[in-house]
C-alpha cells in the first residue's frame, strides 16, 4: 500500500486534490494518507523515505505561486513532478455550533485562504481580526479547540469536526482555482501525451542579457513558456532565481535541446519533472521527426534534395 | 507642510524609511506624517487627493516583491515613484512588562515578519501560535490591547507603547534588507543621476515569444533588468502582469526607446517612474551623445566617413 | 543645367535609366549628360566636383548586385543615393551590316551581359567566342571599330550606331530587370513617402553573433530588411562588408533608432541614403506618433492610463 | 585508378589545387585527371557518375564567392564538399616568343583574373582590351592560338604551352587567396577534427525576421557563422539563395541541432557538407557531453543535483 504525504491535516484542499489524484487512478490499489504540517515537510517525506510520493499545493489563480512548495522542490535533493490537477477553490466559513456572525471576532484563516477571501471579510464580519493557520484545515481545528470563533475552512473539514457552516461558497474571485501536484523522487517522466508540463528551476548570472538568453532557447525551438516566476534566492537584494513551466515533454526533442543549451549556459538548473497538463497548456513544440530522419540520411551520404 | 502617508501605524519600518526620506532632504520643510491601514491605503490617499505623496515597502531580499504595493501600483490611478530607500531589517520581540519568554502562546506578526523570524520562533518560542496583525506596529498595538502575548515588531514601536523587549535583532537571514519607495501622483521624474532605476508594469499577449521580445526591447539596446516579477492578473490561470525594473532613466534614450517599443508591442505598460538608485543598479545603458550627433548631421546632408 | 554622369558610353542601359530620371522629373531644367567608362568613374566625378550627380546600375535580378556599384560607394567619400529606376533588360545582337549569325567568331559583351544570354548564345552562335567589352554601348562601339563580329548590346546603341540587329529582346530569363540608382554628395534625404527604402554599409567585428546582433537592430523594431549582399573587404579570407537595404527612412523613427544602434555597436558604418522605391518595398517600419506622444506625456508627468 | 575533374584545362590554379590535394593524400593511389571546360561542367561529370570527384574554386579572397560554383551546387542533384585547400594566388602574363608589352593590343583573360590584375594592367598594359578566355589555362591557349597578343595565366600554364613570361606574380591585392573544395556524390562527411566547416544553402520566406531567425538558430546554439554569401535566385528582384558557412561539423550535436531546425523552418535546405578547415576557422561549437549525459541521467530518473 503506497504512503502518499499531503499538506493537511485532514481536510484540506490538497487532501481533497490527493483523494482526485486516487480516483483517477495515479496509485497501485488503495493508498495510505499521511498528513503534513507543511509543503516543506510533506516534500522531506519523500526525501526521507517515508513515503512514495506527496501532494502539494503549487499555483494558485489568485494568489500566484505557493513559495513554500517552490522553494522547497527548489533546495534540497532533487524530486520530480509526475502529475498536476486543479481544484475549483471555495470556502466555508465554520464555526462551533450557535456562533452567530456578530460573534466572530477572532477568525482563523491559513494566509493564502485569508487572501482570497478578504473582500467577503470586510464586508460580512467587519469586526474580525485574523488568526494565523497553518492550513485551511488546521483552521477548523483551531476553532474546534476554541482558539478562535471562526474559520476560513472546507467543506470536508466541516463534514469531519461537525462544526456549523456560517457561509459557504466564498471567494473574492470567481474561478479561483488552484493547482497541485503529485511529486516523487527523481524517475522516468510518466510518457508524452501531447499535452504535457515541464518545469525547471534556473539561476542566472547577474550580466545583462543572461534571462533574455535563457528565455531564447525556449521561444527560438518554438517552446510556449507558460509560467515564468521569480523569487529571491535570499541570497542579497536582487539575486533571483526563476521558475519556469513550457509546453512539452523531455522527450520532445525540442524541449531536450533546450534543456541542454540550458545545462550549458546556466550556473545552475534544476529540472523538476515533465507530466501531462490538467487542461491543454497550449501548443506543443515542433515535432523532430521528419528533420531527425534528415539529419540521419545526410549523415549517411544518402543523396536528397 | 507636506502631508506624506506611509504603511503604519506610528513604529513600522516604513515610518523609519519616511524618516530617513525626510533627513536625506526628500521634502522641503516639515512634513506631516499620516499613518494608513495598508500599503493599498497609503497610495489610494495620494490618489484622493489627500496627501502629496506616500512611503510604502516595494521589495525585501527575503520574502521578494511586496504583493499588495506592487498591486495597488498597477491599478487604479497611475501614480510614479520618485525615490527609494533601503532599510535592514531586524525585528524586536516585544510584550507587556513582566511577560516571560514561556508565557507566550499567541505571538502577533505581520505575514511578512513572520515569513522572516519562523526558524527564531520555531526555536525560540516553540509553543507560540501565530496572531495575523496588519503591520509591524499594529502588532505591538495588538499586544498593548491583549489581544497576543508578544509582537513580532519594531525598535520604535516598543518605545513608543513602552513594551518590553524579550528579544532584540531578531531575523533568520543574515542581512534582510527592505526597499521602500516614495510614492507621488504623476510629474516629471527627478534628473538623471547616471544610476537611476526605471520601472514599469507590463500585460502581454498570450503568444509563445511576446515576453521573451519584450525583454528584447531592453537587452538589445544593452538595458540591464534587475527585477523581474510576475504576479497573476487574477483573471485566470496562467494570466500574468510582470513588473520590470531596469537600470537607466526615461531621459537616457535607450530607455525611452524600449518604453516607445513596448508602448507600440504591449497590450497594456505602465510607467512607474524613474529615480536614484539607492544603491548603483549596474551598468547605466550606453549614452546616445555621438550616436545622436551622427545622426542629425546624415539628416543635414553633412558629410562624413 | 545640372551636370549628371552615368555608366557610359552612350546608349547603355544606365544612359535609359538616366533619361527615366530626366522624365519623371528628378532634376530641374535639360540636364547634360556625361559618360563615364565605368560605375566607379562615374560616381568619382561627384567626389571631384564635375559632375552634380551620377546614374549607376546597382543591382540585377540575375547577377545579383553589381560589385563595382557597391564598392564605389563603400569607399572613398561619402555619396548619397537619392532615387531609384528599374528597367527590363532585354539585349539586341547587333552586327555590321551584312553579317550573318553563321559569321559570328567574336561576340563583344560586357560580362554582366553575357551572363544574361550565356544560353542564348550557347544555342544561337554555338561557335563565338566572348570578347570583353566594358559595357553595354561599349561592346557595339567594339563591333564598329572591327575588334568583334557582333555585340550583346542595346536597342539604343544599335540605332546610335546604324548596325544592324541579329536578334533583338534576347535574354536567358523572363522578367531580368535592372535597378538603377540616382546618387550626389551627401544631403538632406528626399521627404518619406511611406514607401522608402534606406541603406547602409556594415564593417563587423569577428566575434560570434555580431552579424545577428545587427540584424537584430532592424528585427526588434519591425524593420523589414530587404536586402543583404556580403562582399570581401579584400583585406583578407573570411573579412566582409555587408550591405543593407531596409524598408523605411532615416525620418522614421524606428529606422532613426536602428541607425543610432548600430552606430554604438558596429565598427563602421556608412549610411547611404533614404529614397522613395521604385515598387513598394514591404511593410513599412511601425509608427512613432503615439508612442513618442505617450513618452513625452510621461516625462511631463501627465497622468494617463 | 580515381577519376576527379577539375575546372580546367590544363594549367589552371584549380589544377594545382588538385595537385595539392593529391599530395596530401586525398585520393588512394594515382589520380586520372579529368579536365572540365567550367566548375559547373565538373560538377556535372559526377552527377553523371562519369568521375568520383572533382575539384573547383568556391571562393576568392578578392573577389569574394565563385557563383558559377554556387549555383552549380545550390541546383541540380545534391553533391558534397569533402575537402578543401588555398592557394596563394599571383598571375603570370604570358605571350608568344617575341612579344613586347607594348604590343599588346588584346589581352586574354579569365574574368575573375581580371579582376584581381585590372590596377596592373591599366598602369603597365594601358592599350590592352579584354578578350574573354574561359579559365586561366584557356587564356594561355587563346595567346598560342593568336586569338589575343598576350594573357593574364598560371606559371603552369606558361609551362605547358612554351610561352614567354612578360611579367610574374602579377596581383593587385597583396595576399590574394583562392579557396579550391573537393567535391564528391553524396556520402558520410569525414570524421570531425575540431576545426571544421559545414555549409548549406538556405532558401526563406520572404517574412520580416526569417533571415535573423534562420541566424539566430546558430548564434543562440554558439555556433560561428564564417561566410554569409546571397545570391539572386533568379526568380524575380529581391528573391535570395543565402549560402552559409558555419565553424563544426554535422557529428557536432550543436550543429546538427542547428541544421534539424532550419530543416523544420525553411522553405528549402540543402547541405553542403562537413569537412577539415583549411586554417583554424573560429571556435569550434560547444561540446554537448556534459548536457547530453545530464538528459540522459534525467530521463532514466537518476538523482541529481
Amino acid at each position: 500500500m503506497p504512503r502518499i504525504a499531503y499538506f493537511g491535516p485532514s481536510g484540506t484542499f490538497t487532501e481533497m486534490a490527493l483523494a482526485r489524484f486516487e480516483s483517477a487512478g495515479a496509485f497501485e490499489g488503495q493508498v495510505e494518507r499521511v498528513a503534513a504540517p507543511s509543503q516543506g515537510a510533506a516534500l522531506d517525506l519523500i526525501r526521507a523515505g517515508e513515503v512514495e510520493g506527496a501532494v502539494v499545493p503549487i499555483e494558485s489563480s489568485v494568489e500566484g505561486s505557493i513559495a513554500a512548495t517552490l522553494d522547497s522542490l527548489a533546495l534540497g535533493a532533487r524530486l520530480q513532478i509526475v502529475a498536476e490537477t486543479e481544484l475549483e477553490v471555495t470556502f466555508s466559513i465554520l464555526a462551533r455550533p450557535g456562533t452567530e456572525r456578530a460573534d466572530v471576532r477572532l477568525l482563523a484563516a491559513y494566509p493564502v485562504a485569508a487572501g482570497q477571501v478578504r473582500e467577503w471579510v470586510a464586508r460580512e464580519l467587519p469586526d474580525a481580526a485574523y488568526y494565523t493557520s497553518t492550513s485551511n484545515a488546521a483552521a477548523a481545528e483551531d476553532v474546534q479547540a476554541g482558539k478562535a470563533d471562526a474559520a476560513v475552512s472546507t467543506v470536508l473539514a466541516g463534514e469531519r469536526l461537525g462544526l456549523a457552516t456560517l457561509a459557504a461558497g466564498v471567494a473574492d474571485h470567481d474561478q479561483a482555482v488552484t493547482r497541485f501536484v503529485l511529486v516523487t523522487a527523481p524517475r522516468t517522466a510518466p510518457p508524452a501525451t501531447g499535452a504535457d508540463r515541464t518545469s525547471v528551476v534556473l539561476e542566472l548570472t547577474n550580466e545583462p542579457g543572461s534571462l533574455m538568453r535563457a528565455f531564447a532557447e525556449f521561444s527560438t525551438r518554438g517552446i510556449d513558456l507558460t509560467r515564468i516566476e521569480s523569487r529571491p534566492t535570499r541570497t542579497g537584494m536582487g539575486a533571483y532565481r526563476f521558475y519556469l513551466d513550457c509546453v512539452g515533454h523531455i522527450d520532445d526533442s525540442a524541449v531536450a535541446e533546450a534543456l541542454k543549451a540550458l545545462h550549458r549556459s546556466a550556473p545552475r538548473i534544476r529540472y523538476l519533472g515533465s507530466w501531462p497538463a490538467f487542461a491543454k497548456p497550449g501548443a506543443p513544440p515542433p515535432p523532430d521527426t521528419d528533420a531527425a530522419l534528415w539529419l540521419s540520411q545526410l549523415r549517411k551520404g544518402v543523396a536528397d534534395r
